[in-house]
């Protein structure tokens, strides 16, 4: 048998904090990381060389629209994902589930899967588990995402029929997979309940996947439930696998989320909030369209490394958000995401000195130098 | 009397092509020379990074837009437009004439100067000589310009009239500048009459500026007319000082005027196609929007060094035109404007090489490498 291209190195926890190292075919991604994404296989508006002065270690991809437009096949024949968008580090590609589901009028979930609408030309199409690891087998991402159903999670029926639907749909995913060279990640699902949590940890920890994720939070429960459900699933997921939080989030849930034990995160806000003219700092959001930046020469952030803050002022991003210029959602693209990618490497380095406390608070009372 | 920090070097001559260097207080300038557009004080879409990484030597920002936001004091209170906008290199100011003029039923014009409304809120303003300048000195570019009348080039009386509007009015820039360290243009007006331009050029000439533009062309006239008002202008204004086709233009045009004793070009040609879709090669446009890129794995050119060519495919480009990506704007930006920089210096070599002719012809028929 050969030697799985996968493999994650714990290499300290501090608390329930943990710091790795999860190597794949593209590269190792040093955790706890955050993830930005491509949803059409670019994080907009930014170049790849962006994203490698970044130092971004893994990259999100939506199955949902690339299979849509441009279509898996064409991607495959292209070389795949990683030659396609020009990008040689980690990729992730989620199930196409989440999107699917998103889109509430336009789709209808069976047992055997779900029939959907383009949003775009509102033709008919139909995943399932197999096709869902069919057309990622053709994307070629490193890491891949089972399919699941992504429940309303204060809807306990709801919650729990969904749950039970994505343990069957992952076994049919494993079933599926036919390429060694991508690790495919099952999902825990079961909305704000507890007792559906542990249900779904112990099975999906019984299929024995490579890593595990943590799907249907940040999707309309309360910080409190977050966490709460965090504590329940990491209790159980094994230590010697990563852990990846889809959908979240924001620094805050970056710093608590990582205390809970989580190593993977990905999330569209840097990069949405980017082009709504907001920069994420350490202090909180600055709405860049405010006219107290007019005149201000001082940098987004005075002790940000990144591209933008070194050559850049608050007046001049001020000034191309009024103007609608489009290099003002690529200046603060650079910055939101250097912001969280500097926030886990931060986090990362604490749990490796056995600081994660010190610095979370440090952190989150704002004071973070 | 301190030297000026201007010089123009007449480096080789071959027909009446020129290579040449431009002194400038913010670097050399190799000349011929074209400058990427930065209307509102960035070139669209690119970082200022984009700019060194494709090696421009002279970017221009429009006085128009900048005074009407984000104001000409906040940028000198800011340091300046090199400051502003975190560009070190040279660049040029244009006069707001052209920017005016163009709002045809928004503006009118009498002996002392034009009254125009802004394109953004309906405000009234005045623009006179003496307030272009004083403008253009609180911006604090290298190379500003004398403010002057634009004319429908086929109208003669107009002609006529505003070429005589636009000598009083140069008269009256020299007289207003105060700053030494930055280079005032004169601009050679006159439509498509011969005698018109004649006078105009002598006239300018006699003014003595460090520096001579031709206006009021790649405006409405045949290229015949441009080539043949280029040459009675060009045998007219002195080899010792540099000469700028304000507005100009497509890769044959430079090669054209290049041809014609034409030093220094801009225009918004290569960001403005870049934003609908369109490449601009060696042997023509292309419409990146096309089915026939949609499996093409080549790169735009398979000559071009440009970062584009270097990493992304016309499959990817194809996908992120349909997909409405802004990195499409982004990627097809910077290909363009490489192609025109490496058009200019290729042909700057071939002049001093004295091949110029053989360069031209090549490239013209389409079968440049």
């Amino acid at each position: 048998m050969t030697p799985s291209p996968f493999s994650f190195d714990l290499l300290a926890q501090d608390g329930k904090a943990r710091a790795g190292i999860l190597h794949t075919p593209h590269g190792d991604i040093p955790t706890p990381i955050f993830a930005p994404v491509g949803t059409q296989a670019t994080v907009k508006s930014l170049t790849q060389r962006h994203l490698e002065e970044l130092d971004a270690k893994l990259v999100l991809a939506n199955t949902y629209h690339l299979y849509l437009r441009p279509g898996e096949d064409l991607i495959a024949e292209l070389g795949g994902l990683h030659q396609f968008m020009s990008w040689n580090g980690p990729i992730l590609t989620d199930s196409g589930g989440f999107q699917v589901f998103s889109l509430s009028d336009m789709r209808k979930i069976d047992e055997d899967g779900a029939t959907f609408k383009s949003h775009i030309d509102g033709s008919l199409h139909r995943f399932t588990p197999e096709k869902s690891i069919e057309i990622q087998e053709k994307l070629g991402a490193d890491i891949i995402m089972a399919f699941d159903e992504c429940a309303d999670p204060n809807d306990r029926s709801y919650s729990e029929s969904a749950m039970q639907r994505t343990h069957h749909w992952a076994e049919r995913c494993k079933a599926a997979q036919t390429r060694k060279d991508q690790a495919l990640f099952g999902i825990v699902q079961g909305g704000v309940f507890p007792e559906l949590r542990e249900t779904s940890a112990k099975f999906i920890t019984a299929l024995d996947f490579p890593g595990n994720a943590i799907g249907g939070l940040s999707v309309g429960e309360t910080k409190a439930e977050m966490h709460a459900m965090l504590e329940v699933v990491n209790g159980i997921l094994p230590a010697d696998k990563p852990r990846y939080l889809m959908g979240v989030g924001t620094p805050n849930d970056l710093v608590e989320c990582i205390r809970r034990g989580v190593d993977i995160f990905d999330c569209v806000l840097p990069t949405r909030l980017a082009r709504h003219s907001a920069a994420m700092t350490e202090t909180g959001r600055m709405n860049m369209m405010n006219a107290q930046y007019a005149r201000d020469e001082r940098p987004i952030s005075e002790t940000c490394t990144c591209y933008t803050c070194q050559h850049y002022s608050r007046a001049y991003i001020r000034h191309l958000v009024q103007a609608k210029e489009m290099l003002s959602g690529t200046l603060l693209s650079i910055h939101n995401i250097h912001t969280l990618l500097h926030l886990v490497r931060h986090l990362r380095q604490a749990i490796l000195d056995g600081q994660f406390d010190e610095a979370a608070r440090r952190y989150l009372s704002g004071f973070e130098s």
